[in-house]
């Protein structure tokens, strides 16, 4: 497989840096094709503005879904989209490797997502979900959380998990096409001791032995939503 | 009342442009004080890294929350994380203004919120939630979106706007202490046409003007959640 990691942590030497690590080692022992994208140390440039574009329509207006529909179809996005967006083509497995900051992405790796999925390559004309450009390819989160996983239910404090990662999974990932296998979280990886961070390595190399064959979550279909607007997007 | 807005859109004449200039001509005209934070024409850094600090604990190990730590200890933020704390502390009420981009905060804004609201200056220490730092204070999220309100029901495409917004009400917002006030939120404005733009805009300038009676929502209150470890954060 080609697996394509996005990884958004500062310090290498951080549980992070070790999941980022450890899926490398492993997943090179395995055969598999590796690209990485180390954001910070890319210094991805994390907002959106008129730089995204070789060419604008409008150099006076930004309306920026539309510079980047035309970008795309002119193939003039900036030199950093173009790479990222190449690796997502090239890929059939894209992990992002992440800390949650408060309960979201941090703001480098929301800023890959608003700048590389883009309108025309990553959706648009009628293609989304179901028949997203991204489709075919699968998508894992790894991330770690501050707190442990009672804050992260129902009745915890921070709310369902599952609804913290709705808008990647369904809004996101899914939006573009791409099958989302059941995240890999590390809980509170800085306050639970030496030996269960180890524990938690050993299992993610466990996850990532497995990937090849594993299951993806239920897809969001549009044929679950009657209404025939929902296709025109 | 002193408000502080944060407008993060790249272009002026864009509706959530629109949203700003009214906000600033009807809350000046009520007499109230304002500063604007426009987080593009700021070039606001977006990413958290050890440029954050003027003095470093450990600068060959970035633990980024024990450097917020120090840097809240020693008033030794970067000089524009420090303008930012300065004008939260001056504010009584605090205005997002945003368009959401998959389903979450553009990323220029989620900066804001990674690198503004730092352990010790927002939270940290058991303050939090009833004792967070900024309480006495409220928010207002201000938001435009690209598809219409039936996409963000719990049936609709993208789920319920409310589990969309209750990372930044009550992970973020409610988290640091700030009361929330009943978001105002234009669907759609793109897709809508001029008129339908100008009733939010009447809309928007009517929620303005009753802002300083508005009662705020629930509070997420720490006592509704009976173990003991939650206080020791």
């Amino acid at each position: 497989m080609n697996v394509f990691i996005v990884y958004a942590h500062h310090e290498p030497r951080s549980f992070n840096g070790a999941m980022r690590d450890t899926a490398v080692a492993e997943l090179t022992a395995l055969g598999h094709q590796l690209q990485v994208s180390d954001l910070y140390a890319m210094r991805f440039k994390a907002w959106t503005d008129g730089d995204d574009f070789q060419k604008r329509i409008r150099p006076d207006f930004l309306k920026y879904q539309n510079e980047q529909k035309h970008a795309f179809e002119t193939d003039s996005f900036s030199p950093d989209i173009k790479a990222e967006q190449e690796k997502l083509l090239w890929c059939d497995i894209l992990i992002l490797q992440f800390p949650l900051y408060w309960q979201g992405l941090p703001a480098i790796l929301k800023g890959w997502i608003d700048r590389v999925l883009a309108v025309g390559f990553a959706y648009g004309g009628g293609r989304w979900y179901n028949s997203g450009p991204l489709r075919g390819r699968k998508a894992l989160v790894a991330m770690t959380t501050g707190g442990l996983a009672d804050r992260f239910r129902a009745d915890g404090l921070f709310g369902d998990i599952n609804w913290i990662l709705h808008p990647l999974r369904v809004g996101t990932l899914n939006f573009v096409g791409l099958d989302t296998l059941e995240p890999f979280i590390a809980w509170g990886p800085a306050s639970i001791g030496a030996d269960k961070r180890q524990e938690y390595l050993v299992a993610w190399r466990e996850k990532l032995r497995m990937l090849e064959n594993e299951a993806p979550q239920p897809f969001r279909n549009l044929a679950d939503f009657p209404d025939p607007k929902l296709r025109d997007h």
